[in-house]
């Protein structure tokens, strides 16, 4: 597993397809919001290998840097994004069929960045601020948050493409919006606004305009940046994703969990500021001393390091 | 596990308790989508054992056939299905309680319908034209859409009759519609209006009459039926239903069965008519050879000769 | 395994942090439902160690109490209940962090009268009258049915406190919910209306004033008791709850349990009532005998005595 070094500002990294910024824009180091953007405004956002991997190797640097409470995941331009870029097409996958051990061993790379998004320390807030297509849609599903402009569009054109959900996709979308709608979104391919009553209930806001959207999104994820803890954002996460099949196993993994943060110091810092009516001073990276047993499930996160960029 | 033959016309089979026609109904080699409906509007479409006999042996018919690409269900006359017959009763079973042998080997035929609906490699959209009730309702949670009549009333009244959900109902119910409302509608036993927030979220969309229920359940099926791949559609219900339980391991799954309709038949149609803007060709049976490793679950769908209609 | 005893009456009973009614409040021996109150109505409901254990108490003696049917759970006062007493504080659980092995063995207790709420064998119907915050808010997620107070506050400030989700809440929350409102709550740990469209598809129905909020769950309990078996109920939560990973293996398991209900007593009173048009005369325990192969899960209810109040 190879790492990422953290870098003293986002905004200076030669990103080619995508683009970080700070919240505020002119302090890095006092910046605990990130706005990241997939940055290919003159197609539509679509996307590219090069994307998927400097999107990937943005989320791994954020996962590690204590001074990052929360990210605002956007597109710059007119578009969120259009999934994948159909003048490059699949052709680049082909490869990866020769044999069944080769399509046993292949990885779709957008679903290294929906694991990379799920296993960051830090929560994504999801500003869909125009169009969403395929991956463009299934990558807003690990985050913590959505917010919707009202007339965005969204789809999930892969049966009209004879092809299927990738991104982790259906773990998510029935997770998060019912079977019921999950399979209907599926089966038809069509494209929705997202104000339709079939895919609304996976935003937790509907602005009436792109620039309110992503403005919302910021102040929640400043609002999340001051005044929760990181380590209590991310295991309840974990909670909620890697969870155990009955009430009792719950109760049994949720009280270990529970009792390793009473006393901790995100705990006492939490108490304290809450009697005093103060705002809270978490600490902003992810406390593992607290919960060594941690990750409690089989499948944990890898890293591979042959996916991040060399920048 | 015997086979069934596919019928030149379904229209001229000789079905006692369901009817099948053909959309358009006059050219059933052209139709790619075909009417199933209860067909005893004297007893509000009850069921009898012929019933659902009947029912799961158009279901095997309609997965081997190529021509077929979508099944609207609904009911005949004012009902969509009352659900069992109580003229006729539960006495029939009784013979299935001898033992704690013969309790374990019993199969409950609503069941067995319900997985030839989820099995079968084309989608099923419910135009529900009037009341359902207890199996009436639970065997539309299989299908891929529900569409209904904004006053058409539905109820699971098991619990006021001393008995349980049946049809793999507890899998799907809650997650169609959400553990809380499910469990509140098990709980009372009660009737809801298809618009009543409690029911509504089960139903794509509600409509003011049954005619135009049907009528809509019918342009859906077409738009299906003319812009969708079934092995597409087919491999993503699997997805959702047959689903690993992290996000890691959805990976994997999706990855290989990604990869595997990447360069498919289906894929290159599918990309072939997007880009000429034209109507797709695909297809219409399932594409077993792209996915070898097809069914990738334990409990795989298993065929039984015993239920298959003599006709 | 401790037992408790059920009493003549439980209004009587010397509980201190707790309240128990009877519906009609004058006639113990005749009411089929109870209302349990919070009863710190001063510190607005906020639980102590010792109201956990009466909570605890009261659901064992419900679940073995034939003439009980179905529980109303409200607060006395102003508020439902504000979970923890931080004047109190988790100073008495540090304890239980002296090593691994006593972080392993502690069990939340809120987490036991949450199962002790999914145990009992009589549906809880939750009247939110007022605040419901923490422990307070995730206590109501076992419960059968919740209705609410419009205008009453709840939130999951776990993540502003340096804490984690509790009392199975993991478990329940994004089955109830669904994942994506649910980790908005749990991320944001902010409060929310109970009319806020990210918690109200929680309740069943939404009030104007606490008074019919609470008149309402009374009239649901009282529906339910007089109008379905405590047999079938009961079985269709744990089908519900406990439930295997597949339609096949529902089938499977659900045609076991409805053919043992098949020809019971509650099921020959459900349809000779029915078919007379009167009320049933379900019988008041649960029929284990119907169904021996109950619990079919391995982590099953287990009782503790512990834990049970000597009153």
């Amino acid at each position: 597993m190879s790492t990422v070094t953290v870098p003293p500002s986002y905004s200076s990294l030669p990103f080619q397809d995508i683009s970080v910024s700070h919240v505020p824009a002119d302090s890095p180091t006092a910046s605990k919001v990130l706005i990241v953007a997939f940055n290919r405004p003159d197609k539509y956002n679509a996307v590219t290998e090069n994307l998927l991997t400097e999107l990937e190797t943005a989320y791994r640097m954020i996962d590690q840097d204590e001074r990052v409470r929360a990210v605002v995941l956007t597109g710059t331009g007119k578009a969120f994004c259009a999934g994948a870029d159909l003048q490059i097409g699949f052709s680049g996958l082909l490869a990866n069929k020769e044999s069944e051990e080769s399509i046993a061993k292949y990885r779709d790379q957008g679903g290294r960045v929906a694991l990379a998004m799920t296993n960051c320390t830090k929560p994504t807030i999801v500003a869909l601020n125009g169009p969403a297509a395929g991956f463009g849609f299934t990558i807003t599903f690990p985050a913590a948050i959505r917010v919707a402009w009202s007339d965005a569009k969204v789809g999930l054109p892969f049966a009209r493409r004879g092809l299927t959900l990738e991104s982790c996709s259906a773990f998510f979308l029935p997770r998060l919006l019912g079977l019921a709608k999950a399979t209907h979104l599926a089966t038809t391919g069509a494209t929705y606004a997202a104000s339709d009553p079939l895919v609304s209930p996976l935003f937790s806001k509907l602005l009436p305009t792109p620039q309110e959207t992503v403005a919302y999104a910021v102040e929640l994820a400043t609002d999340i940046a001051e005044n929760t803890s990181p380590t209590s954002t991310k295991l309840m996460r974990d909670l909620l994703l890697y969870s155990p099949g009955s009430p009792e196993e719950m109760h049994e993994l949720d009280s270990k969990v529970f009792i390793s943060m009473v006393g901790s110091k995100d705990n006492m810092e939490g108490i304290k500021s809450f009697m005093k009516k103060k705002k809270p001073e978490f600490s902003g990276s992810f406390d593992r001393e607290s919960v060594p047993f941690w990750p409690w499930w089989a499948h944990a996160p890898r890293g591979n390091g042959d996916a991040i960029a060399k920048i």
